[in-house]
């Protein structure tokens, strides 16, 4: 029997008036939170158990800014796919849209790491969480 | 000899664009951010070790907002009072105003309880504690 | 034929990551935003004008915090009743409880001013504003 | 007489309670706010005009995280330096460090462009902001 590959994850996350800024758009750092949502809870469905979610740290965030996002658009969604599974690193990419109008609002890419708290370095992923990866890459 | 009381404790705190919100004014929740910034240091002043920080939690905070407040404005004050030791809890009073000209931005109250996290309890303010904080009664 | 008075609103409001603080609990702060989204939200459906929402600050916001709230409880519930319309102010009163489980997490006044921004000064409210917020009067 | 070429321009950050995420770090979102406050006020100094501001968007921003940081750890050092000045856009490249250790926090990188808000589209750079701005490049 053939296992489906899993398809993108998307997570649609309301706008809030404090995501804003005083140019009246959802503030460039706030990007970084919606993202950080997504991601959450992505590890939560690849590994099935948030506690996990401790071993990893973000490494490294890269966001494209397409157009600006009010909350008069009401909610934005994050896409995520799996683009890399690395000795001790996975790598996303995230693309927001604003989920009424599909407008692309930003694209992301993030790494994160596969860390040991006990020695503050990073730490190979174990096999059975290369394979949890390895089902979501595209 | 006579010890001197304590004055008033005072922070300054340098307004951050990311606290504006699409108003182009410190958003309403930001400032209990600037009173927890004051709080956080007058507790370590009077305890002396932050770690007691832990041993309190905030049990009641409320803000009168008096004028508009802009990242313009720079740097806002916290001045903080003690009003009221109680048999486990701490009262402050707080007074936010604009570093530059003085105006009176908000003025607030907070109720800090403390806490054992054992039992998810409110307990008695050691003889200690209430001596530290009794020294800052107005 | 008479008309229905409006019951309370309730506005459902999805825990963040990054609404919790080093304490690992929603930071005293966020509370005030999640009654923002609320009160913005019912001031939508009572005005039928957002742009009325400029016209409105907020005079003061008191909390009163019962239970500490942590990203796990997935969402909360804000319920937002009509206290009182004064002459040229509405009170609130909120109530932040658990969407899982109905925990008491905080309850809330707010009071809110019909603002000139020419003028700098509160005005009185409409008779049609008055009205508008007098059919959602307990 | 010789015009002596700016050096990087530094801001320093002090580093809040509500900063801080429930891992107690820094929360990775907050490295892009510190990112503008550096960023805002470097504009102001560069363009003598904070208005000007309100003509760039940040059209992408990448951050490498090294380490991470507390509020303990008091302040963050960002500094500043301007890579490239294209034909409508400018380069910024930053290090945030520790004000204490000078420990390497974060690197990061950012675009701003230049923008017509009347078209929603970028625009040249005049050639009095090419110059401004390419005095500090390295």
């Amino acid at each position: 029997m053939t296992e489906l590959p899993p398809t993108a994850f998307t997570k649609r996350i309301e706008i809030r008036w404090r995501d804003m800024d005083a140019f009246k758009h959802v503030n460039n750092a706030v990007y970084l939170t919606y993202l950080e949502e997504a991601r959450d809870e992505w590890f939560l469905q690849v590994l099935g158990n948030g506690l996990l979610l401790n071993d990893f740290v973000l490494a490294r965030c890269a966001v494209d800014y397409r157009t600006p996002v009010t909350q008069e658009d009401g909610h934005v969604d994050v896409q995520l796919t799996c683009t890399r599974v690395g000795r001790s690193s996975v790598t996303t990419s995230e693309r927001i849209t604003v989920a009424g109008d599909g407008r692309l609002a930003a694209e992301a890419e993030a790494v994160l790491v596969h860390y040991d708290w006990s020695t503050g370095k990073s730490r190979p992923l174990t096999d059975e969480l290369a394979t949890a990866f390895g089902r979501w890459l595209l």
